[in-house]
């Protein structure tokens, strides 16, 4: 046993509506020892994510939760000390969904799927890509928008929480779909952001007198692929500016973070569906997992050819971890949230 | 000019919610003459159907609605009197989407679409079929369940209203394709006609004490495609059911015709799409009409050789056209609602 130290933080409550600091707690562990066929790895980057507010319920949806008591559950990246995987050797770089609210990670390179283990080649891009535009929210934007949302030149694809590590790559990925994309974010210097990254139209929900006119004049042939990251009244307003035979992808509903768990009452849209023959996908990145390759390998020749940049909002030290989660849940984070932890 | 008087139905006001009787009047006019490349029909058979409501409202959706003191609109069938076209003669029988409430109406066969018009073949089935499951009807469950819902064999269908006029005909095609049909109707005898017709379950959704839980005993598995007539506290109940990768088909929505032009309030189960992977589905069965003859074509065959049965709830008499529509519009009608007025 190592005579390192590894500091955690656990879920101590289920939060009610918005979680807040008191839903976590820290202990310190001694550092595991691998297990046969693991791999011992210490923390460099970790990762927050919208996502997360759903494990931290007793209910939560299409994987298990965190238990009380538990690590919080997340992604990380960091370097390999020690393995007992004959494909890993110590100094390799590890990324894993797996990796938990934790500075020391035990991971098991032969799981398949999402919960695995990739080596990330440092050479391609910073290792703390791999959380972000080289990795998850890079693939969630890759599919939702290509194979969910199913853009066609021309068209105008609106993107909520653009500004966000999934929203600023939808907004890319359309215009070099031949699209035109029309950021909504909540802070002028975020739209300012995604100008830069070319979207065409921008509209500050905040401060927006009448949100669906908004869109409107921002979307004046009205909107053929709405990416949503919210829920909530950017939804309704959005919804209300479908062309006909539009899809809309959920991919999130950050807005609602502080209803979690309690129903999401607003207006249907039925009639307003027929009459527009659009489609409403839920969405979830995991079901296009095996065709990751795929994405990243696209993503990152956009990158390196300099039609791909991104935003990162970067918190320093382990014992932020809550804090960056939080800025997340409240629109505080500028571009993909992530926190440097060694 | 002839010395019959063409008898018409109005539309004397826009309703608030539920139509009334006070939103038609009844006028007496001369019978029209047809003009170059027309036919005039005298009406066998007029059809009433939930879209109808759509068109009482000086803002309709997906196309232009009936005037305050034009002929309501409606699909009818009758027999050719006189003709101006080449392809038509005295003695054919022709249906039309663009008949009218009303007794004669001068149609022209050269518009292409659903406004055209359609020759009946008598022998192939009673005439006043084409206004139901040989006709729009028909049409609209054929590719409704089949290229929007996409059911697999094995798979759960629910379908609301599913006496109606579609609902009949989508349970039946569902048990064509391998599936599972589940049946959502108010009245007991609905649904044992349902079950005669192959449907597996049935829910009745006005004596259930919990629909969603009536849902989830019917389907055990969860629902795979819900094809939905009503809108409502029905589509609420089979929302909580629904499957991974589940198809919504957003038909209809007559439960809500009190509610018409009001926002439809509700739960919009976003977290739950996003978990399960469904997709909702605006439709509209004129996106089809270039394939109708498929359908009629399949229909015909499977009504042949007794896989495909249809009840019809006949009114007599030109001046019931109201009462029937407003029957619809209660749920009161017991199969598909036409009226014969000659």
């Amino acid at each position: 046993m190592r005579n390192d130290i590894n500091r955690r933080w656990l879920l101590a409550s289920y939060p009610e509506g918005m979680p807040g600091l008191e839903n976590w707690s820290r202990d310190e562990q001694p550092v595991p020892d691998p297990g046969p066929g693991q791999i011992l790895v210490k923390a460099k980057w970790l990762s927050v994510d919208p996502y997360m507010r759903g494990r931290m319920s007793p209910a939560p949806g299409y994987t298990k939760g965190v238990g009380l008591g538990e690590v919080m559950q997340g992604g990380g990246v960091g370097e390999v000390v020690a393995s007992n995987h004959p494909r890993w050797k110590a100094g390799d770089i590890a990324e894993s969904m797996s990796f938990g609210w934790q500075e020391w990670s035990v991971l098991t390179p032969d799981i398949a799927g999402p919960a695995g283990v990739n080596k990330i080649d440092p050479a391609l891009a910073p290792i703390e890509s791999s959380l972000s535009w080289l990795g998850m929210p890079g693939i969630t934007a890759y599919f939702g928008l290509l194979d969910v949302g199913r853009p066609r030149p021309g068209e105008t694809v609106v993107v909520s929480a653009a500004s966000g590590a999934v929203g600023q790559l939808v907004g890319q990925i359309a215009k070099l779909a031949g699209c035109r994309a029309v950021a909504i974010a909540g802070d002028d210097a975020k739209l300012q952001w995604c100008r830069e990254l070319g979207f065409d139209g921008a509209i500050n929900y905040k401060t927006a007198n009448d949100l669906a006119a908004a869109v409107k004049r921002e979307c004046p042939q009205g909107v053929d692929v709405f990416f949503d990251n919210t829920g909530g009244p950017i939804h309704d307003a959005v919804m209300k500016n479908l062309c006909i035979g539009a899809r809309v992808v959920i991919c999130g509903r950050v807005s609602l973070a502080d209803r979690f768990g309690k129903p999401d009452i607003g207006e249907r849209f039925m009639g307003h569906l027929i009459v527009t023959r659009a489609s409403i996908h839920g969405f979830l990145v995991f079901d296009w997992w095996h065709r990751r390759e795929e994405a990243l390998r696209r993503l990152a020749a956009w990158q390196q050819t300099g039609r791909l940049r991104f935003k990162e909002d970067v918190l320093e030290g382990f014992e932020r971890m809550p804090d960056a989660f939080l800025r997340l849940m409240h629109g505080k984070n500028f571009g993909k949230q992530i926190v440097r932890v060694g």
